[in-house]
């Protein structure tokens, strides 16, 4: 691929089973992972999208956190019929507004 | 912290040893979020620049690999003698040219 346009980050840390915090890893992050490097695939998104996975980006307890860049756009709470107006948005079109990471202090 | 100004990602991915890409995870990328870490908060930028730690970002061969967003500027190669330079850039400075993932075919 060239070097691409946009870079999705997905959370995927995990924290032991009973943390408070709980995190992304716990809430599914991995799935989310897979699910949207499979869509990217079927909509031809993936020579111009690059997506990772991360350890910890914060807001643990609103996870899963994916954060889209060069956006600076985060999400929270994602769950996988989320993706495909995700996708929308790496397609060119509007941050999904019900999804974003409500403005409290970043931890 | 407020929402973060640049996000910067270390990867710290590993390979099992003898791995012919070899790994960022291998060669120091753990050391390198740590120290980078400390010197963002040194010089009071920790509350404008995120660091986190990242699972595979491509390049392996080349690592190991930091990318700043939302610059999308990439670097390969990073020492802990970089560091203060990637400061610079962070603190609003040019991105560090000697440094910059050369044009290649991204893996």
């Amino acid at each position: 691929m060239p070097k691409p346009e946009r870079q999705v980050l997905v959370c995927v840390n995990s924290r032991p089973p009973g943390n408070p915090k709980g995190s992304c890893g716990e809430k599914g992050g991995q799935a989310l992972f897979d699910r949207l490097r499979g869509l990217l695939k079927d909509r031809g998104l993936d020579r111009r999208v690059m997506v990772n996975r991360t350890y910890c980006l914060k807001h643990c307890s609103r996870g899963p956190v994916v954060a889209v860049q060069p956006d600076n756009v985060w999400y929270a709470g994602v769950a996988e019929a989320d993706l495909p107006e995700i996708c929308a948005h790496l397609e060119g079109g509007a941050p999904v507004e019900r999804l974003l990471m409500p403005d409290i202090p970043w931890e």
